[in-house]
Parts: structure tokens; C-alpha cells; sequence
């Protein structure tokens, strides 16, 4: 592998990558040579014409550098590899556009129109580097506190609460739905494992275009029963953001590097705040009044995050006690004031990264509440199933994988955070694209 | 937790839990107490009425049994838990059948009617234990070789090699696709990352009611460049095999225990052999002449795999070289002789556990297939994007979780090893059921 290459001076080794660039000097040429682990410059004399990108196996000897031609921006920029043989195993075809540079800066359009190009780009692949390490650190934190994995169903017979968003399915001449959210099952599922947590795709068939909206989302679940407050559906998640912040840290700073950011700033407990008070807040410090709102709209979000990093120290914040009839049929509402519920969302950075908090489990009470929501007992069958025989209090959260992506690494789009993000006007091209593509 | 009170004789403890089964033996009431840990007798006089399953608090002291009075079949069967004050969190309702039993005993359709209910049952619990050590061994073992995990979309725009099995989604007006498998999104990403892995949700329509398929399935998929052979890609599906079971034999003894089972025997090397000659073999010992066919038969997978274990000692073995024209467009033709491919299908216990094998990754070759598939180039652009800028020698396979945890536990029918199964008649319930109920 590349980034092993500076232990080996004096050494002939083999090594294959991707022709990352490519600088011709006359007889000499320098190679960027660039695998899965790192770049490191190769030098050769007549070599055969090689185009970027293409996949090339070297043969050479590793020399150190003279120290004024040492790179310190290359991981192995002390060293060079003096080639002996070169073959080209896969060749490229030209570049519409050049992705050696150090920034790849294109209209993001054409950064998804050549998803399967510009993802080589190193920082491209950075996002999902951090991704992968987040979403398998979101898993490691729940093991160690004895949470099951399930694999939450992507399709559902029924949609309880209206289906304006939701994707429908052909289904054997029937109609069934993409999962909005694996809520009902990780809450069921409680009755029958107590924690249990999940990494799903999720889907919304918003019809609006945004910056942070996809309509197939990573969702991290998590849910556990036997609990004694809502507070400890807080406090687990707390526990999991930061056990995710440290596995970033410890496994992913060349790539915090590249973005030319930080993690987010935690204090020693990240604040917690009603939506009342969150709002007062926001009206004394800009004079908005959005003290009657039933939720937080964005610039809210943005003007709370301000207040909590300026006064607290603290890039996140939790604002609990929504209102009661404003959120799911599940809502716990507060038995001091039932108008607002044990609901928190988690904010980061301006914008919101999970909803959670603690759900019913008293079965009448449930039932009470499917009645006042207007709601189908039949559609949440297999859910009232399971609280009928009995369901320990319980609470759990939900984190979106790529809009974490996003703050963390400072990505203007939520776009750049998703591999192959499918929205209104795109699933991989352009649907304008393909159909201008079918009609020649 | 309730498995560790053999080890707090003589303590005072509080337990929560479900009421697995209850006793009356008039004022003296015998409660078996069951969390996620395991179950405990527990003993009280003058106890209110508690229905079964309901979740209740326990105070009480643990106590040594009797030495005549223990229970050998039960962890925590040398004590026992005086109770010195209970609470009911969660009332259950009636059930519908005992669950309290060593054995559920209930047909495949009321299991699934009831599987908020049934689910509870220690065994059926057990099932998705071992899934879910299965899952995660899969990542662990891949994570280790350096591979990068991702996200593999669900939604598709095009379905390149036909869509007589795939289900259609209405997108803002358009007809998009669930994916069957995510192989060209892996293999193209070989391009970028080198070794990836994903645990996704693929979606087969299949309008057949079997005891092996179901319409969605969780698929272990794992590809990787820069191989030297198709043999590779059998080495590491062979490691990952052993990984997995290596998990399962440490963590789920108990498991596998309950369901009078033992993990699929390995010979030293799983054994592979040719299409071609597993046919010869089974001619050979069955006299059945299935010598000319393209594939093989349930019937043929099981009498191979009987052959494997009888002359070989192992319950695995691949099958490889399939016929070319019979693959997909990406398969990777037998330079020696083009009519059979680099293919590879693993068979375990009578039937196919995963396929795998090399794949084409020289530009012009891929495209050439693609026009003696009879494909269209435009419905596969992003993969083609990936290998016209170099991709280098590939392969992989894919693993069902489903099907391999219903073959380690020796469960009759895969949905037993789904939690919540789809098929052509049911999501959660039945469509029948529903219909009924509606017209009510």
C-alpha cells in the first residue's frame, strides 16, 4: 500500500493505483499514483503514454527525497518511487474536466451528472470515510449498552398518519408504501428485545428542493424500554453523539483536516431548553416573536444554535416539550402540563439532527390518543399488538446519517453527504437529462 | 438483570421484566421473570392478580434452592427470588394462546398474525440474536480487511435486465424501481474505494409463495478490486463464512442449544468444483441426467451438497463455472473456455447461501456484453461512467441473511428468520386478513 511507502527507502515494491495526475518533463514523467490509502509521487523515464485515472501497476525502488524537493503536504512526500516497469492494467478514457487538483470546485449539478468520476477525488471520498466510521460508531455505541441490531422493514402496508409524503409501491396489483421512519417497529420491537436500534433507509416524497432534504435518507434508530424519565432518552444520546465525536476524532482527522474544520463543540453537558424558552430567548435576542409558534422554523434553529455555542459553549442543543398536538399520536405528553410533551430534538450547528424522546405505553392510553389523532386502529395493528400485552416505558431517537455528514464537515449541500442522493429531479441523472437522452 | 441473581444469594434486588409464566398454587404464587438477559423464578404469597406477559417490578431477596428443588434446564435455576413487593408497569390483555410453553408450536400463519406476540417466545427471540451476531460479524470481518462500508440506494431509474420481478414506485409523477441488488453500485465504487461492503434491503417480486423467498431480503454484499483471479473472491467469501460462524459458535451457544443445532461443518478448505462436474456427480449418484442444464435444480443443490458433506466433510461447497449466457452482462467469461464464466454460487445445507465470482472490468469488453445482452447503454450510465476512467480486476459476492440464518438454526421456512417477512400475500398481515377487517 501507498502510505507505507516512506518506511520502505531502498526498497523495490510493487504497487498498483490510479494514475491520480500526471506531469511530463520531456523524457522524465512524474506520476501521482494514488490508492485506497494515500498518493505518493513516481518518476520514470520513457514511459509509454498514460492518460489520468487510469489504473496502472509500477514496479520500482523507493528513494528518499533531496530535502528541498521534500513535499510536506504529501503524507508521503518525502519519498519518491524510481520506476522500473510500468503496465497499464485499465486505461481511462480523457477527463471531461481535471480532478488532480486539490479542490475539484464544480457547480454541484456536475459533480452528481459524473457521480461515478468525481468521487475519486480525494475529498470526495473523504465524506464518506467520516460517513462510514459515523454510522458504525452510532452501532459500536449501542452494542456496548446492550442494544439488539434489527433490520427495520422499508415497506408498510398502511400509513397511519396520512400519506402526502409518502412513496407508493405496486405491490402484486395491491398498493403499500415506503417506510417514512422505523418508529412504530423499534417501539414494538421494545415489547419484545427492550433496546433495539437499527440503520435503515428512509423515504419522503417531499416535493420541494432544499439543501438539506433527500427523499432516501439514512436513519440511525435507536429505542429502548424500562426507562425512568425522558431524560434518559437524552442522556443515551448524548452518550452516542459523543462516542461518534470520538471515533471521528481518533479514525478521521487528515480528513477533518481537508475540510479545514472541527468537530462540533460540546460543553461538559450539552443544554437542554423548552421550546418556550427557546423562543423567549430568540425574542430577546432579535426581536422576533415567534413565542406562540408550535415549532421552530430554520432561522429559529440557526438563532438558538448561536445562543447556545455563545452562552454555553455548545455547538448542540436539545429543546424538549413540543407541542402536544403537533407531533405523532405517540407523543408522551407531559403530565404537568399535557399542552407540551416529553418530545426533544437534537439541534447542531443551526439545524436539527434527530427527534426523539419518551412514547406512551400504556395501552388505553395509546388507544385515547389514536381516537383524538383521528388515526385507524386497523393501520397500527401489528403496533397496538404489542403494547396490548404489556410494554415497559420507553424512549429512543433518531439520527439522519448524512445531514451529521453535512455539519460535521461543513458541506453546503446534503447532497455531497449521500453517495447517490435521489431527490425530486434526480434518482443518479437528471430525469430532464434522461429524457433528452431518450428523444435523440 | 436477571442473569446475574445466581450470583447475589442472600442480596436485595429490584428486577423488571415480563411475566413469562405464572403459577398459582393458592396463597403462594410462582412467577417466571424474563428480561433480555434470561428468566428467574420468582416466589410471593398473597400477590395481586397479574395476567401473563405483563411487565412488572420485583422487590425481593435471592434465595439458594433446595438442591432437589433445582432446575437444571434453567441458568438461574439454583436460586430463586422472594418477593417482597411487586408493582404491574404494563397490564397485558388476555392472550390469545399460551407463550409460556418450551415450544411455540403454532402454524407459520398465526405466528406471523401474532408477531408482536410471538416474538416474546425465548426461541423466536434467539433467531434474531443470531442474526444479528451474523450481521455484524459480516462487517466485522470486511472491516478488517479494509474494506469501506456504504449505503446502497433502494431506488433505481432503470431496471437494465428487465422488470418482470421488480417492483415500481410512482416518484413525482415517474416510475422508478426497488433495487434487486445493488451490484453495479458496488462494483463502480470498486473504482473509488477498492473494497467495499453494504447491508441493504433488496426487493425481489416474485409472484411465488416458497418456503425460500421472500419480497424483501437483507443482502450482505461485499466487492474488491486489484484481484489476481476469481479464485480471490471465493478466499475472502470463505474467510468471511469462517468469521461469521466464529462469532456465532462464541456468542451463540446458548442459541444455537436451543434449537438442537450445531454450526455447518467445515472441512479444511471449503471444496469447489465446476458446474460441469456437480453435474457429473449427480448423474453419477443419482442417475438423474441433468448434464446439459444451465443451472442447477433445488433437487441438484441438495444432492451436491450431500455429496460435499458425505466425500468431503463439509456443508458448504462452491459451485463454479455457470454458463455465461445464463449470467448477468458483467459476468467474466472463462478466457480458456468463454461458454462457462468465473461465477461462483456458495450452497450450504441444500441450497444456495450466495453467488458471487470475478467481474468484467476492461471498458470495451463490458460494452461489448452490454450489446449481446441486448441492454441499453443509457440505463446503466453510471456504472459504465465508473469503468470508461480505469477500474482494475474485480469481484465479489453477496450473501442473504435470511436464508443463511435459517440454514444455520434449521428452520423450515425463511420467514421464521425474518422479523417481519413480505410476501406476495402479506406486509405484516395478511391482504386478505386486511380485507376482511376493512369490509367489517
Amino acid at each position: 500500500m501507498i502510505f507505507e511507502t516512506p518506511k520502505k527507502v531502498g526498497e523495490k515494491l510493487r504497487l498498483e493505483g490510479w494514475v491520480n495526475s500526471i506531469r511530463d518533463h520531456g523524457k522524465i514523467t512524474f506520476i501521482d499514483l494514488r490508492d485506497r490509502s494515500g498518493i505518493v509521487q513516481c518518476v520514470g523515464k520513457d514511459l509509454e503514454r498514460i492518460s489520468p485515472e487510469s489504473v496502472i501497476e509500477i514496479i520500482g525502488t523507493v528513494a528518499a527525497r533531496p530535502e528541498k524537493l521534500v513535499n510536506p503536504n504529501l503524507k508521503t512526500g518525502a519519498v519518491e518511487v524510481q520506476i522500473e516497469k510500468s503496465k497499464i492494467i485499465s486505461k481511462a478514457a480523457e477527463l471531461p474536466f481535471d480532478i488532480g487538483t486539490e479542490d475539484l470546485n464544480l457547480e454541484l449539478p456536475t459533480l452528481l451528472d459524473y457521480r461515478s468520476l468525481t468521487l475519486r477525488h480525494p475529498k470526495q471520498k473523504a465524506i464518506f470515510k467520516v460517513q462510514s466510521i459515523l454510522v458504525d460508531a452510532f452501532r459500536q455505541a449501542l452494542l456496548e449498552k446492550d442494544f439488539m441490531e434489527f433490520q427495520a422493514p422499508s415497506i408498510i402496508s398502511a400509513v397511519p398518519e396520512g400519506g402526502a409524503e409518502v412513496f407508493k409501491v405496486g405491490y402484486f396489483g395491491r398498493e403499500v408504501y415506503l417506510s417514512q421512519s422505523p418508529q412504530l417497529y423499534k417501539s414494538l420491537l421494545v415489547g419484545i428485545f427492550e433496546r433495539v436500534f437499527s440503520v435503515n433507509q428512509i423515504f419522503r416524497a417531499e416535493p420541494s428542493v432544499t439543501t438539506r432534504h433527500l427523499t432516501v435518507a439514512t436513519s440511525l434508530d435507536a429505542e429502548f424500554g424500562f426507562i425512568d424519565s425522558w431524560k434518559e432518552t437524552m442522556e443515551m444520546e448524548e452518550y452516542v453523539i459523543r462516542f461518534i465525536f470520538k471515533q471521528i476524532q481518533e479514525k478521521c482527522s487528515d480528513e477533518l483536516k481537508m475540510f479545514n474544520t472541527t468537530l462540533p463543540k460540546l460543553s461538559e453537558k450539552i443544554p437542554v431548553i423548552k421550546l418556550r424558552e427557546a423562543q423567549e430567548i430568540i425574542y430577546m435576542r432579535t426581536g422576533r416573536d415567534c413565542r406562540n409558534e408550535k415549532d421552530l422554523a430554520p432561522e429559529d434553529e440557526r438563532e438558538i444554535c448561536k445562543w447556545s455555542l455563545e452562552e454555553k459553549g455548545s455547538d448542540l442543543i436539545f429543546v424538549s416539550h413540543f407541542v402536544t398536538d403537533k407531533k405523532p399520536f405517540y407523543v408522551y405528553p407531559d403530565p404537568e402540563d399535557s399542552t407540551y410533551a416529553f418530545s426533544v430534538d437534537l439541534l447542531g450547528r443551526g439545524v436539527e439532527w434527530s427527534s426523539g424522546g419518551q412514547r406512551l405505553n400504556d395501552y388505553e392510553t395509546i388507544i385515547k390518543h389514536v381516537h383524538e389523532w383521528g388515526l385507524d386502529e386497523k393501520d397500527i395493528e401489528l403496533y397496538l399488538q404489542s403494547f396490548r400485552y404489556g410494554v415497559p416505558p420507553l424512549g429512543g431517537f433518531a439520527l439522519g446519517a448524512e445531514r451529521m455528514t453535512m455539519h460535521i464537515l461543513g458541506l453546503k449541500n446534503v447532497r455531497e453527504a449521500s453517495l447517490f442522493p435521489r431527490d425530486m429531479e434526480r434518482v443518479d441523472f437528471r430525469f430532464s437529462q434522461m429524457e433528452n437522452k431518450s428523444s435523440k
